[in-house]
């Protein structure tokens, strides 16, 4: 009973407008990104989603996957969809054209992501961890590598996985015991068992190509001694084809919360065959390239259940007669007014928006940054995208998905008792929802990286990289008029994210506890000061858009009453934030564990 | 795998040491609750809780109610479980002697509430219910209605239900189309469809006594129309025991989010007979005894599932070995560190205790109150109790179990990827918390409620039984340099929340839009401020406890630093609420439905 319809106009508004993608057809990588070809993605995107992905997605929650003597079937229609999305060549959208792929930019890959996880978020994982496979052997890949196992994967022939997890370890890989033994033909044999490994087996493709972290027996002690394995589901014969069942199998899926449709695997590997990824103990690394795409990738998962609930819960109010409005009855010749009369109702469906533009905003700004970061002319750009990108990952992750899930929960509460049934869709969307704050690196574990690596990294050149754009944006803008109610309280907030930056420094550096008390906090503040900057540059453009006398005045118009309910309602949690922070973490700390 | 624990040393301290129910036996009505009464009630409670009721509450959401033929069929092991219950005589804790029960304070009720809540949500929901329909009957029905139907609701060998929620009518029963139509007997026939009936068929007992919400016809209009009828599952012999099949059927149970244990039925009265309880067209009045009573207990269900997601996240937290202490390795001879070292886990579970001890609190003063209304000796202190829990009746529920849901799922996190599964037990508490924000009214229509009824209710004295002696605490402690790290916040924090009443007094009075926009984060100041309250006052138990030579030093001392963290790191909130709230209405009323 949900629908979804892709915000093509804003998709525009953010890709053009606030980015300028539509001037950057002269840089390379850019040329075939013209505004005519990224209409014709958006708007036909955008269908394929309304029509053939998210009418699957309250399907594929109810039948979820099932798993059989080692087989797992996906639910009814996934494997066709999935037919459907293949066969038009969407997997390779922003693939390297050397391996089939398109070669758009990524920042358009981001935008078709959204489109995709708000439409069926379970589905979407499919390809999804494909493209993350598909980035990381791209990088760390031989040329053989890429030539055996990318072409396929662009198709979405074959999909791909990540199996980092184990039962005993899932944020300390270090503890991990899979092991892969060196064969004399320069191959190894993986023995060991991965657990909560997404799409890790189904139906819908010919080869599944895993990506596995093991430990070579000998190497370095923990962390430092795990490398990477290309383990694919069978082995290839000599034409490149599927052929022979290596030695991995699904052991069983999990039943749990939310996303259904997508099967979570316990993979057991017995003496399965797999070739190292990149170098021998130098596993890591090549897994954070995944892990960094796939970050902003659950970023934008969370931002797409809070959009899909926010869409769902607009048509319920406009249409559910119940009460009257409190300041006066506003449809006297129906039984009663719309909810969306009552300013609660309005003040929830705000938020969501002023959440869900913000946060398109700013992820699709990161996805410009990783076209940056590899296709910026000089190597002063690749680096300065770089380091703002590190800076911004665990802030889009964690910040993302913990408004996605709170968000779509608000949704929900538009619908009264009906959102708390199945059939209604909307509660799919909270449950779906809350395993974006939990994957790819629980939340907590972002707000550490944020203190503990990204600020101090590249001797603090990451901060600068963000901070310095903010800070011009208001030095530029401060002075207008015009500007003044969006530039004031961002100019404020900003000030108060400085002093939660230098308390963290100082106090951080004499005591880590102290920095990881307040990370939580101070991601919070980040993400929402980062919003603001988004908020302000967008509402300062409207303003522009307005005063040009622009097409359709009240998408400006409602732009510009959004940014000023975010920057009113939602922007000054930044003042209780820092006080929180502020506090130290001594009551944190001082109780023994078993005062809990 | 989850458990609970009754947490039976905090009750005792807030019921004697805060409440002073210790010294309350010469009060009539209170004369049976004696410490040592109250201490075998909890223990013995507790225990049928932790080694009956709870561990079905998995067992509950994994089958769920079934439906065949009309009839409902519980999980395996609740009829058995209920009979167990009803036989040691437990629904009859805070009932009438007259009508076999045992006459104990409702204060008592509360804490038993919270323990079967946090038990098993979804089970405590029949006796819940049952207790509810006793209430508005021992309340509103004739001598001949309560000789009939309580004895057996106080056995708990009958249930009960409330039904007013029609397909199209939920918070506007005005709109409401269930009809009654009066016999010549003094009889009604009532027709109509009632939908999400908790606990409206089932198995477990052998009567079902609804009470159900209808208009007779040629009755004034809307809500003014509404009358509330005694409708039975089974009508009567002359030995007053059940026989013939009344004209009510259950037509379907909902498939829902959580609470799957117990079933939400759509109810279908054909003909069905009924009897008028209280007075013609006064039936909202005789629900509202119900739904006030029902809207605290729904508080309390929020508050017992934060509380039982903390207590098996503190056993998660102690026990999951993963990562090191960032301030150096705390576990050496282990192969990582429990999580309980990290400082964010710990603020997660000190944010969860600083609001289930403040809730406690303040559901057990609010429980104490119910009693006051009914036996207090003088009538100025029944109607200062009555006018205190009016005010607090909204902040509860809605405070509660907004803070329920988002700490279940706090909780949650603790565990990463193994909360996502079901097997764990962790994500039911999520699921089931989330329909306390929605039942007994929606939480902005009790934000509603009490900006707009609640405030201005009687001559503005209800806000003052609560204004006054939280201003007289801080008069009489301010100078108290013991207390003042205490004192001194809630100080604060109480004159923004006059800051705030303030504002609503004026901008509200002339357009009651402004009082709508900021009614939710009103409520949330309110409750804050009043757990705060709570929190000084337990603060300053806990120092003289401490100063005293207390046995248990360490449960005082624990008291202390959560006070501190509640003070320093929850109650900030309060500015930012302000802010907010001062922010007005505008940029949610100006923009068209149609924008949105």
């Amino acid at each position: 009973m949900p629908v979804y319809n892709a915000p093509v106009k804003d998709f525009k508004f953010v890709l053009n407008d606030l980015l300028g993608l539509d001037k950057m057809t002269n840089m390379p990588g850019f040329e075939d990104a013209t505004p005519d070809m990224i209409d014709a993605i958006l708007e036909e995107g955008g269908k394929l989603m309304s029509e053939v992905i998210q009418p699957l997605n309250q399907v594929g929650d109810k039948e979820g996957c099932t798993w059989k003597d080692g087989e797992v079937t996906t639910p009814t229609g996934f494997k066709e969809a999935y037919d459907e999305y293949r066969a038009a060549g969407w997997m390779g959208l922003d693939a390297d054209p050397e391996y089939g792929g398109q070669g758009l930019p990524h920042v358009i890959g981001i935008a078709f992501a959204e489109m995709m996880s708000a439409a069926n978020m379970a589905f979407g994982m499919y390809p999804g961890l494909t493209h993350g496979a598909y980035a990381a052997i791209h990088k760390h890949g031989t040329d053989e590598q890429k030539q055996t196992w990318l072409p396929k994967m662009v198709t979405g022939d074959w999909t791909g996985t990540m199996n980092l997890t184990e039962p005993h370890c899932g944020t300390d890989l270090g503890l991990m015991r899979t092991k892969a033994v060196p064969q004399d033909d320069g191959s190894y044999k993986i023995t060991g068992t991965k657990i909560f490994i997404s799409a890790g087996e189904h139906d819908m493709a010919d080869n599944i190509v895993h990506l596995v972290l093991a430990k070579i027996p000998g190497g370095p002690e923990g962390i430092k001694g795990v490398s990477l394995f290309i383990v694919p589901k069978f082995l290839l014969d000599a034409d490149g084809n599927p052929a022979t069942r290596n030695g991995v199998e699904c052991g069983s899926i999990e039943h749990k919360m939310g996303i259904h449709g997508n099967s979570t695997c316990v993979m057991n590997y017995e003496d399965a065959t797999g070739w190292l990824l990149g170098e021998k103990h130098k596993g890591m690394r090549a897994m954070f390239t995944m892990m960094n795409a796939a970050r902003l990738g659950v970023g934008i998962q969370g931002l797409s259940q809070a959009e899909v609930a926010y869409q769902n819960a607009v048509i319920y109010a406009k249409d559910r007669l119940q009460g009257r409005s409190i300041s006066g009855v506003k449809e006297p010749d129906k039984p009663a007014d719309p909810i969306i009369v009552h300013p609660d109702i309005r003040r929830n469906l705000l938020m969501i928006r002023a959440f869900t533009e913000g946060a398109r905003a700013l992820g699709l700004w990161a996805g410009l940054q990783v076209d940056m970061v590899e296709k910026h002319p000089d190597e002063e750009g690749r680096r300065a995208a770089d380091e703002a990108l590190s800076l911004l990952t665990p802030v889009i992750k964690a910040y993302f998905t913990d408004m996605g899930f709170e968000l779509a929960a608000t949704a929900m509460q538009c619908y009264g008792g009906h959102g708390y049934i199945h059939e209604w869709g909307m509660e799919q969307f909270v449950r779906d929802a809350r395993i974006t704050q939990i994957y790819e690196g629980a939340n907590g574990i972002q707000a550490l990286d944020l203190v503990g690596r990204k600020l101090p990294q590249n001797m603090g050149r990451n901060l600068r990289q963000f901070f310095h754009p903010v800070d011009a944006f208001i030095q530029e803008n401060m002075m207008d008029q015009e500007q003044k109610e969006f530039v004031l309280p961002l100019a404020k907030a900003f000030a108060k994210l400085q002093q939660g930056t230098a308390l963290l420094g100082e106090k951080g550096m004499k005591n880590p506890d102290e920095a990881g008390a307040a990370s939580t906090e101070y991601l919070r503040m980040f993400g929402l000061v980062a919003l603001g900057f988004m908020w302000a540059q967008m509402a300062k453009i409207a303003k522009e858009k307005l005063v040009e006398g622009a097409d359709d005045p009240q998408f400006y118009e409602t732009k510009l009453v959004t940014a000023r309910f975010f920057f009113e309602r939602m922007l000054p949690d930044v003042s209780s934030l820092l006080v929180k922070m502020s506090a130290g973490s001594k009551t944190m700390m001082e109780l023994d564990a078993e005062a809990f």
